[in-house]
């Protein structure tokens, strides 16, 4: 049996995206995923209510009276609502009557709980959020993608193992490329952090590093490299970028419609590539267990999606993965 | 007479590039512009004796023996190769032989050659290059675009000044409005120099300030203000996203071509907007004078719009009319 917990109070339909998500997991996903849904129990179960057909020996529902919002500053919120779905979701994983915790809250608690109540491999200075962006080519894992805002030279260091592992596990490519983001390909571009991660990636053990590489790249593949697996950078930078991406499919839509091309059947089918929807579900990489984070706008195509990916780092065991990377790393430098 | 003077030098395939703009300008500008090509004048000669026909009393050529290349440190090679084709060209603005510089070298070059040859406006800290991006409403200036990668609050705020400027004049927005690039759009978000700026934005005159915007805000519009006329940041993130978004019509059109839609005329209408070699020319705001990059990669479309952005530019009056604002500013607060 595969259990994860779900926040049922963080997306901003919630818990009505959260429930339906689950509905659509149950269906998709193998008859040995569970799920825990943590949240104000009377208010979920009002809206289980809703599916009277639900296999409620799969469905289970954990008490969380306290909600943190996104108004709320993280590390407090983790710190005084102890009984929040956050929290007691996270907790479950720790007390191991789940292996996964999804939510579409507060991303800055998310971090500082999971952080502090999953605790992190050695080796590792921060979590960082990794996004799967969609090329033609496949997707390309971009991180920190919102986060950490401030990274030092050895953070982004650290984010390529990360990534790195991510890719090899969940999408299956053995020696993932890592590109670093800056304003040139040359050396010696960019701001002083980034020159000097360019010259820790240059030199580091057991990363297939491509060099610098341009915000083109990210979708249309290093020059000479080609597909790029990994692409490293500040989470400031990260969250732009994402999101920037996330509205060229209403540019596209807009476009298209003005033509009368969006009606059709093949420039939707063409298209669906970009649509985020089924992207939910960003990994947090870097702390002992399975946090995943989704966008508060999610519906419950993206919970559903986000669910998948809790279910395949479980059994792709990512976590273990990590720390064991990182010893291998602290071992080889002592 | 509107003369601007064009590095002969600069793009990855000059003087061809170069010389090809040259001469779909003279037909596409008014009879009153003429051009001075500046670069090793036996070679540009060559190049022009391609055009039998040209009106050579538009076309004049100014020896440039010396070449800056994109390997060049900025400082440097303007300080040592006084007879490079960028210190060449700006001089002839400085002695009022020509109205406009125009180039697709080295673009550090072109800032510091700009700064010292040219000058600031008083109250400039640093000189900016914006870009038009285009949206299905119109096109957004960012600003910086890539050539000051760390920006004090300060330098933020000036970038707010110029860019409304030249959305007033080129653009013929009244008001333009001014968003903030960052994670978030409530009040707190983004790292420490984001968040000073936000808070020297909101108090500033004459600034339509609509306050922090995310990444999908450049393409989507504001939430609640619609469609942006300026977006403010720094020259890092400026230029990933910028060449993010250059790279954004080539997936559309692998993505097109996969279910047969790239040949239908109607596609390629539809998306025509994207294509970047129309909005060649990105303006150096806060010199005093008319400073125009292009890409390396310029083809002679975009060298072509980028001579009639210097155009407009001049006939404007762009950087008198930043002088004027920037005075205003200062004594406001004097």
């Amino acid at each position: 049996m595969v259990r994860v917990a779900l926040d049922a109070m963080g997306s901003d339909h919630a818990p009505a995206t959260e429930v339906e998500g689950v509905v659509r997991a149950l269906g998709e996903l193998p008859p040995t995923f569970g799920v825990t849904l943590v949240g104000q129990a009377a208010v979920v179960e009002a809206e289980l209510a809703k599916y009277p057909n639900l296999d409620r020996s799969r469905v289970h529902v954990a008490d969380a009276p306290e909600v943190i919002t996104m108004a709320d500053k993280p590390l407090d919120a983790v710190r005084k609502k102890r009984k929040s779905s956050i929290v007691v979701g996270l907790g479950l994983q720790s007390a191991g009557k789940a292996q996964a915790f999804v939510s579409a809250g507060n991303t800055g608690a998310m971090l500082a709980a999971s952080t502090i109540l999953l605790g992190l491999h050695p080796g590792v200075d921060r979590a960082t959020v990794g996004t799967l962006l969609p090329t033609a080519e496949g997707p390309v894992l971009l991180l920190d993608a919102g986060t950490n805002l401030d990274c030092s030279a050895r953070e982004l260091l650290g984010f390529a193992y990360l990534g790195s592992v991510y890719v090899r596990d969940i999408l299956d490519r053995p020696s993932p490329t890592v590109g670093l983001l800056n304003v040139g390909e040359e050396e010696g571009k960019g701001n002083a952090i980034v020159k000097e991660a360019h010259l820790l990636l240059k030199t580091a053990p057991g990363i297939n590093y491509v060099g610098n590489v341009e915000g083109r790249d990210i979708l249309s593949g290093h020059p000479s490299r080609g597909r790029l697996d990994v692409v490293v950078c500040d989470g400031f930078v990260g969250n732009v970028v994402l999101k920037f991406y996330e509205s060229v499919l209403g540019l596209v839509r807009l476009l298209a419609s003005r033509e009368g091309l969006w009606d059709r059947p093949e420039t939707r089918r063409a298209f669906r590539m970009l649509d985020y929807s089924q992207y939910g579900g960003a990994p947090l990489l870097g702390v002992k267990g399975t946090s995943i984070i989704c966008h508060g706008s999610s519906n419950a195509h993206a919970i559903m999606h986000a669910l998948r990916v809790a279910v395949q780092s479980i059994d792709r065991d990512v976590s273990s993965h990590i720390g064991r990377e990182l010893a291998n790393r602290e071992a080889a430098q002592a």
